[in-house]
């Protein structure tokens, strides 16, 4: 209840995404292409001339070592594996572009990899691509305190750039819990939403240029700092979201908001999901331009980030939790607009117990619940992961009746997500992967947010595991105009083959 | 000063654009063709047969009066001109399919049309080309209390859509002095900015969705109600800014916001340009969130708004004016930002004078002063209109440069525009058009932003007017994907022909 004593959970530290911390108890991944039915398209085979050929563009930055190349292959999510032999580190452009013209010339696919934190297999090889990695393309060109502008390259990491602005006055404006591993130029070619996309919105309209190299090397600098230019095609959107299919994203510039001087968070527990709806209804009416995120989670997602990483539940046991974050200029004012909208709550019975935090490291304690529900996930077992947008009244209704239809043959079956958004995460896990249990779940889970008119991928992207699915959320002349645009602008396929598109019947 | 009575000037109501209130004294516009260096291009020319066949596919609303044509052969600027002889009102996207699939079989021009207020000659023929009106199709789809999505086809009046939202508590996401005669799918092709997209962002992360058809007829349905949606390429972004050279948009999904309960607006004079960035300045500080607009004039567009249109300056008379909007969800918190903030103009000498309007009425009367300088321009004379990017610190250097290059050639050279976008609106009015003067100003104009990296066309978009400037914002790279793509999407060319790509060599 309100009146206890308002209890926080002790700061975590984020495991970052990417890191081998689970590679030591767990068993070899299976291969990609031994796993799915996928075959191998008629691509060149890199020969000891292209290592030597690459090895003048990009001297001692040509990986073959196994060990380096497993982390590579293998997704952070440990559900598939590429057979990649080489692994390219370029540092500039140019060395992008003489990579790719190479490899176009010589009919040889290449996967371009950020922090590899992909959730949908988009970031390592199906077979035995070239791995192009983004790496050592991590610094900062320009920020410019007057707008806000950060230009930088592509494989700079979230974390560092939040850091570089925020010591600046500024924010990123996207955060997600892979921060501290994912590359900016990944956030962009998978279009991802994140933590702030309720407040700053989508990267489509935050991004305002950005470099590109094109499959046969061309590179298209559209790598403005303006808030509008109508100069015709807005060519950066066809590489946002498009996971390096078309081009492989080199630098960006982006718009950074004025960091907030007053940040509240409020953790509460709700009795119900119809009180979830409710009190983000209220929330939207009473805290208005304020409210920077609305999240919510279900009890077992709150059991599973306790037994996998040991974080206790600041507020008493509840069949859902709902995390609210404010972000303003002025701390007296943002207080009393949620105090007066935690008070609304708590005459309501919309909310049954609750917590604040408007210190950092409480803020932070708080967040970690909700950010480190993947990862917890990613311990319990293999996990089946779908990123669905629905109209929010149905948001949470396809978790029980998952459940029930599953029964024992999953471990666990989760509901989580950004609410604010339209959009939920919903993750089953069990011991291991099944291909039984995953035709219990597909294309039942696709059918039933196509009956919705929902989206089959909300921000994850589509990657190499929901490229069949895409007919649920596109028409067909959707995908044959998508097809159109890859044969344009990359005629070989030779960029992130197997990803993105349908497999051709 | 502060301390005088704050002073409000009357409610004007805002003439619409594209209304013919100036033709009666205007002389005739000279042909396009006639004034620009233009060839047709060997489209076939409408025949009798032609002319059944339309009437078969949209019977009574194929419209062949001279005087009607009339209104939609000129730009409401009257600087262009079109001889079309054929203008067509389909009311579904299934017409517009039909006309569009019969023109391309026939190698038919078209030309779309919204509500005819663009700034670039983008939105009426060249030559002959069939004028496709989207005026009959401005039906609202639904709209979702929730979420606050809209859906409505893309001949709806935005004015209208504005009512209509705000009659169930939510605002549209963009503003602009034409909303009482331009049209939604309009606003779209050109990727219209205006008043709010300080607030709300771009129409690239507003715009959920959108329908299109194709110039074979094809109808693309890519109308999602989703805040996020990460299934494959967005499609969409191709027809956002595209100005209808890509497919016709029929129908539009968009986000938004809710409607501020509380709304404020400072009108004030500044004694330079150097003030008028310091108040932008501690404005982004102080009022932070809740700011929603920041415009500003020139001493000579106050000169004009009275001299056209009667209307008073509101405050002492100064060399610079500053309109600053506040929306909130709570009025006395708002109240307290501004009063704080205005304290502090006072105490610094930013600011010489001010007003202060917190009711509908007068909110609306200091609006016009800013939103009627196009409709004030347009009857100075013949106006040369320039929409640029730059750097906002160098927004304001264009306008004494050209006052000093031009003299007395020129009858008024002002600057005005959305300062916290960087964008400025240059204009240059002259008795009647002029090659001459038109030399001057151009490369000239062009050169300057380039040399700033600034756009040539911020919002208003490229038209028949800016095509053959894109090359001072956009690489040869860039321009070379752009014709990629327009033959792609549409490869005989026939839909808006002579718009947006430059004139071949």
């Amino acid at each position: 209840m309100w009146g206890s004593p308002w209890r926080v959970v002790g700061t975590g530290s984020l495991v970052r995404r990417g890191s081998s911390s689970t590679s030591s108890r767990a068993p070899e991944v299976v291969l990609t292409h031994e796993r799915y039915p996928v075959q191998r398209l008629p691509f060149s085979v890199v020969s000891e001339e292209d290592r030597a050929a690459f090895e003048r563009m990009v001297p001692g930055r040509v990986i073959m070592d196994p060990e380096e190349l497993e982390a590579s292959n293998v997704d952070w999510l440990r559900s598939m594996r590429g057979c990649s032999k080489v692994l390219l580190r370029p540092r500039t452009s140019e060395e992008v572009s003489h990579i790719l013209r190479y490899c176009h010339e010589r009919n040889l696919a290449v996967n371009t990899q950020g922090g590899n934190t992909g959730m949908v297999g988009g970031s390592v090889p199906v077979f035995d691509e070239i791995i192009l990695s983004t790496a050592l393309m991590n610094q900062v060109i320009s920020f410019h305190d007057m707008s806000g502008t950060l230009v930088c390259q592509a494989g700079c990491v979230l974390e560092e750039l939040s850091r570089h602005v925020e010591e600046r006055g500024f924010v990123m404006p996207l955060d997600l819990g892979a921060k501290g591993t994912c590359h900016i130029g990944g956030n962009l070619a998978t279009n991802a939403g994140g933590l702030r996309f309720l407040r700053y919105g989508s990267l489509r309209g935050t991004v305002l240029g950005l470099e590109a190299v094109l499959a046969d090397g061309t590179v298209l600098n559209c790598l403005m700092s303006l808030r509008k230019d109508n100069t015709g095609y807005d060519l950066k959107q066809l590489f946002i979201g498009s996971e390096g299919t078309l081009g492989v994203i080199t630098a960006v510039s982006i718009l950074c908001p004025p960091k907030p001087r007053a940040v509240n968070v409020a953790f509460l527990g709700c009795p119900g999901f119809a009180e979830v709806l409710q009190t983000f209804h209220t929330c939207r009416g009473m805290l208005g331009e304020i409210l920077s995120a609305f999240e919510f989670m279900d009890a077992t997602c709150m059991q599973l980030v306790g037994r996998h990483l040991h974080l206790a539940s600041p507020v008493q046991e509840s069949p859902f939790y709902v995390l609210v974050e404010t972000s303003g200029s002025r701390a007296e004012h943002d207080a009393e607009k949620l105090s007066g909208f935690l008070e609304q709550l708590l005459g309501s019975g919309l909310v049954t117990d609750g917590t604040l935090a408007t210190d950092q490291r409480k803020i932070k304690a708080l967040w970690a619940l909700r950010e480190r529900i993947t990862e917890a996930l990613s311990r319990d077992g293999y996990v089946y992961k779908y990123d669905i947008s629905l109209p929010v009244e149905r948001l949470y209704d396809l978790v029980p009746d998952l459940r029930a239809r599953l029964g024992p043959r999953a471990k666990h079956v989760v509901g989580y997500g950004h609410l604010g958004d339209g959009n939920l995460h919903l993750n089953v896990t069990a011991e291991a992967f099944s291909a039984a249990l995953l035709g219990e779940l597909e294309p039942y889970v696709y059918e039933w947010t196509a009956g919705q008119r929902g989206s089959v991928s909300a921000e994850h992207g589509v990657g190499f595991k929901k490229r069949d699915v895409l007919g649920y959320s596109k028409p067909p002349e959707a995908l044959h105009l998508m097809r159109q645009l890859k044969t344009l602008l990359d005629p070989k396929g030779i960029l992130n083959p197997y990803k993105t598109l349908p497999a051709q019947a």
